[in-house]
């Protein structure tokens, strides 16, 4: 098992009775785990012409900002819906029960900008497509989507392929959900 | 003004009539100012002896984590009520009406472990003294708390040095709020 794979516990019946809840902040807590999480989405996203990092509320945050630093380029939020002040655009996502929406401000993307948009895990891949929606919306192009943490059971990486061509990469996956 | 103060918009009105906001989305996607802030602050807590930085959901989460991973030290985060999946401790702070919580897990932190704790602006302070509550309650030493903007007129940060004895540092600071 890889370490940054080794650090992330699971936390049974979270936040309900049968989820096995990944949880990065034992990877997080650990200096040489949490740099080489980083240091392997620096090594893939450098040289590569990137100039913002797009980072999902909120958990996306965390690598998000660490990956932009390194990277010497702007970082962009994705947040829940009233979060963010400025004029923004909202998509909607499916949840279990209803839907909810996440918004990007409209002037924070400029046409033709290559993108990464990063979140700490894609399950059934809802979020993120939200969030491709929203920087395809403002024009920009994404290089690539990144995630700690895949779970491919749920499909969520081969059905954004297969509708947008868009890659999702992931360091680790887990089976189950 | 400083390069780090010019790059805040003000967003007026927001989230309600008379508030006056300020917005860091438009310093953090500016790759020069983004870079700077962060290494405002891993000038002034490198070779301190840090051991953690502590980051307050969900703004405190960007420049929390690029300080953490240039430390090379562990990021634990704060969140609000129900977020962290593992075994918690709670503080309530007050809001303009009624409470809230913070939490952090009860495994975050070990007995004299050194800390920052990490958001991005001080108004008030309720949040940060719930944070502060939280680390001594597990037994960290706080070195210091930092954030990018300190809104002074609300006191936020003299309150903490008076109370607690603990330091407020912040980048930049704005008048009114």
């Amino acid at each position: 098992m890889s370490i940054v794979k080794s650090k992330i516990r699971t936390i049974p019946d979270y936040p309900k009775p049968g989820i096995l809840f990944r949880d990065i902040t034992s990877l997080l807590i650990d200096p040489e785990a949490f740099r080489l999480t980083i240091a392997m989405f620096v090594e893939r996203y450098q040289n590569q012409g990137i100039q913002k990092v797009v980072a999902i509320d909120a958990r996306g945050f965390i690598a998000g900002a660490a990956l932009a630093f390194q990277l010497g380029v702007g970082f962009v939020p994705v947040r829940k819906k009233g979060k963010l002040p400025g004029k923004t655009i909202s998509e909607a996502y499916a949840l279990e029960y209803g839907v909810d929406h996440v918004e990007i401000h409209i002037d924070a993307i400029e046409e033709g900008e290559k993108v990464v948009i990063m979140d700490d895990l894609i399950a059934t891949g809802g979020t993120l497509e939200a969030s491709i929606k929203l920087v395809q919306s403002l024009k920009g192009i994404i290089h690539e989507c990144a995630t700690i943490i895949d779970l491919p059971d749920l499909g969520g990486a081969v059905r954004i392929k297969e509708k947008y061509g868009i890659n999702v990469y992931s360091i680790c996956e887990f089976e189950g959900h």
